[in-house]
């Protein structure tokens, strides 16, 4: 826990004043004011995050944290529990969406064994196994405090080595069949909205399945007798080892300046947990898609942040990060690469309507 | 007109059989039934659109249609006709949104004068005038059929020649001003919603502005005395050379099977007049985003579109449809790079609700 309160420590406000120069330079540049829109508003984030007039996004990495859960006993999961660690080596191999999608940004994939039930072994897979799985959080808490600061700072490192190796933004992801149960069941627990505004239908649940799923999560948050005070307490109780990982990289790269994005709805129960943790890191979350999980939503209004891509994703793994990477390297591109009216010779004008000036 | 009727018998119905054939080994990819969402869609369209079952979007090729306004002596335009060409300048050297744009997705950017008021002479340029400017459609048409026949001749062949040089997609966006104010008449002549549902405040025209802007196009609609039922006598009587240029473009690239993002307010007027002069246009239409004029709703509406994003943009020159294009992309490298089921021997599950599997 010391590791954590340090990094706690460690993560103060967006510079605000960079951020007015970054905003001012946007202004003065060849295109109406506000005109391209929430670009603008990421170029300003991005620059408050790095604490530079001209951030980069270079070399992004791709963080797919794995972990296997214990609630799948209750019947939650359309899939077995095998194909987490299936779903891992196709990772391992590089043929998952994850990997053509990072291919195409150009980012390295690494994929983090946290917490996944059974041997697993590669090279080029990162072994900070925590436990085989949380237990079955339906009948005893998913893992114990200690676990999960063990998986937070399982994160940690792992962030903190790939920004070591000059990595200047981090996608998070990951995998683990029975994580939406788990994430539902933090949401639900952190945000106070009821468990059948926070679970989905989904495609595969039909309408018994579904109230099964919702039946499991509040009988279960009974059980847990959930102090609410306490966000490892919550953590401990429903969450998972790879939600926990998740959060720790959101930590430790907030602290260290470098921007992280979140992708879908197991990303952002995580990034939830890294702001019940430290409520300072709200400003530096940049979340990637809405996903057709409702109880996206409800953390959105909770944290009242806006999804940048809303294309009906609920694949995780990094997935919907990745598709919105480009839109963060673009904000930083035309901080630099944009010609400002002064250098065309034009006076600026009022801000304009029309949509192409 | 002869080369327009020729084309348009050319624009047949996607494939419907390529298609279900992609759609079928979308679902064998290794990610659960239609989790990569509108991703998956976008396969499926562009395999329609290529009559290919693994199209590709490789060398995109940009477009900048334009184009000057006779409307804007109505004071509608909160700059000056002369930031027409001095945009034009940016473009050619480089440094506006749209090249900034360009250049991160690998795209050529092409500018075309189909209509600018005043000399431009730039051996990049490519000339194809048909007059200095529309004239004023507040006093008389603002242009004669013949001479919209010869802006959508232009942009006709201006595709062509882009897809001889193995250009795969083209991306079309506009510079001129005014062009709202056209754009507004176009949609609301076109779609028939009411002037003031479709003209927007935007960030710089107050309430007075913005009214007169909607009273300009209210008066003008009537005294053109325009008759619905022929595309062409719309666009002359309202429409813009820049408009007409990129409707040449949508026709004579979907003729030719090859995808074409359309940007934004102004680039959908256009498809709206593609869509006018030849329906079987519509399932070849990708709009990239959702600007924040009104009346962009009223054609998503008509035209049964949803575009791809929502970022709060304003600024044309074919910069939402430069962001949107890795998706495309995307879309693309998931059918040939992504395992399958069968590659991991895992059997294929019902379809499951379960956001990572």
């Amino acid at each position: 826990m010391n590791s954590i309160n340090q990094i706690l420590s460690q993560i103060t406000p967006l510079d605000e004043q960079v951020m007015k120069n970054v905003s001012k330079h946007v202004d003065q540049l060849t295109k109406p004011i506000g005109a391209l829109g929430r670009i603008e508003e990421l170029a300003i984030q991005l620059a408050g995050i790095t604490r530079k007039e001209r951030p980069t996004v270079n070399k992004p990495a791709i963080v797919v944290c794995a972990g296997d859960h214990g609630i799948v006993e209750e019947g939650v999961s359309a899939y077995p529990q095998e194909v987490t660690k299936l779903m891992i080596q196709n990772f391992i191999v590089g043929r998952a969406a994850i990997n053509v999608l990072g291919k195409q940004i150009g980012a390295t994939v690494t994929v983090v064994d946290v917490g996944v039930n059974g041997e697993l072994d590669h090279p080029s897979l990162v072994k900070k196994k925590v436990k085989n799985g949380t237990n079955n959080f339906f009948t005893e808490a998913a893992m114990s405090e200690q676990e999960a600061v063990k998986a937070i700072e399982a994160g940690m490192e792992v962030a903190q080595s790939l920004i070591k190796q000059g990595h200047e933004l981090i996608i998070i992801g990951e995998m683990g069949i029975g994580n939406t149960t788990a994430s539902s069941a933090l949401i639900a627990a952190y945000t106070k909205v009821a468990v059948q505004d926070v679970v989905g239908c989904g495609t595969g649940l039909n309408a018994d399945e579904h109230q099964h799923k919702i039946a499991i999560i509040e009988e279960a948050l009974r059980r847990r007798n959930i102090n609410e005070a306490s966000a490892l307490h919550v953590l401990a109780c429903v969450g998972g080892l790879e939600i926990a990982a998740m959060a720790g990289i959101l930590l430790q790269a907030s602290a260290n300046r470098t921007p992280v994005i979140v992708d879908g709805f197991i990303s952002t129960a995580a990034a939830l947990v890294a702001y019940e943790l430290c409520p300072a890191i709200k400003d530096y979350l940049i979340i990637s898609h809405q996903s057709v999980e409702p109880g996206h939503k409800a953390v959105f209004e909770y944290l009242n942040k806006k999804p940048l891509l809303s294309l009906d994703l609920r694949l995780g793994e990094g997935t919907g990060a990745a598709l919105a990477y480009p839109l963060l390297d673009a904000a930083t591109r035309i901080l630099t690469e944009m010609a400002t009216f002064a250098d065309l010779g034009i006076e600026k004008k009022k801000e304009a309507t029309e949509s192409t000036m």
